[in-house]
């Protein structure tokens, strides 16, 4: 089968802060033409941040488009050109206050490839030494360091409701196996 | 903390087929106004279909946004006031052509809550059995079934990139221990 879907026409609707918006539409690969509508970002990393002691930093947010506070691994968007390494490092002393001895990659994967662009690093941070932290002045981030047997169980009950999150902490659970 | 954010204005921007578009101005719990860019989607089901025998039925599907055939779990939008596990029996038979004897919720999450109010609901499928196939007309899905041990290691070395199909297989491989 021949995957590809060819643009025919692009209209751009949104130029945002953190996305923007526009609509294709595409040559399906058994030959009709169908609209694609796509929300364009720039990527972004999150981090699990492990203790010597083996407990996860964690960060509660508001996040308005859930219209609650859900608790994260920690997480910030690529800048221009950064690497995503580097964005890592910089968000965990940004939202933890903390510096990693070692930050290793774990995956990348799209959060919502149907309709997003955006590819997320996840990263796992060990080694960990405080620092100071610098939030965005905008943001209100409360930091949580919780056992990785409980935050399974918020996993099984509902207490975390975050993909980044859940993938991040089942990927420690399998490399402590 | 007072995590909430409440808004100040709202403005509709885009009107869609699967997604729509607006932009909040919230007051912060500092007390400062911030736009919110935000995604509405009306929510979405994903499913780990396990064979008998082990091995996990997969698609991979053309996404315009990721420009690439992604290698993902099954999954589809919910439609109006439709129960996720219902919607979950409708799209395991629509994308692979199987009846589960068994449909398990096991967490749900939100794919991108910085800016997107889309919930997924993940369940595992069991006692699966064969039926037909009705795909959407734009839809060109190929069905690929393969063991958990392969799948885990596309995770690793980049295979998958799709962060329902990391939770979720991650989530199976967890059950398995």
């Amino acid at each position: 089968m021949e995957h590809f879907e060819n643009t025919v026409t692009s209209r751009r609707i949104h130029e945002g802060r953190i996305i923007n918006l526009r609509e294709d539409t595409v040559m399906t690969p058994s030959g009709r033409t169908a609209l694609r509508e796509i929300v364009e970002h720039k990527g972004a990393v999150a981090i699990v941040p492990v203790l010597d002691d083996g407990r996860v930093v964690m960060v509660r947010q508001f996040r308005k488009p859930a219209e609650d506070a859900l608790l994260e691994i920690p997480a910030g968007g690529l800048e221009a050109g950064e690497d995503p390494a580097d964005c890592a490092r910089r968000e965990l002393r940004e939202e933890c206050g903390l510096n990693a001895g070692r930050m290793e990659p774990l995956f990348s994967m799209y959060l919502a490839p149907g309709y997003s662009t955006e590819l997320l690093h996840v990263f796992l941070a060990e080694e960990l030494t405080p620092t100071e932290t610098h939030l965005d002045e905008d943001e209100n981030v409360e930091v949580e360091t919780l056992d990785l047997p409980l935050l399974l169980q918020m996993i099984d009950d509902g207490g975390i409701r975050d993909a980044k999150t859940i993938a991040g902490l089942l990927a420690l659970y399998r490399r402590q196996k």
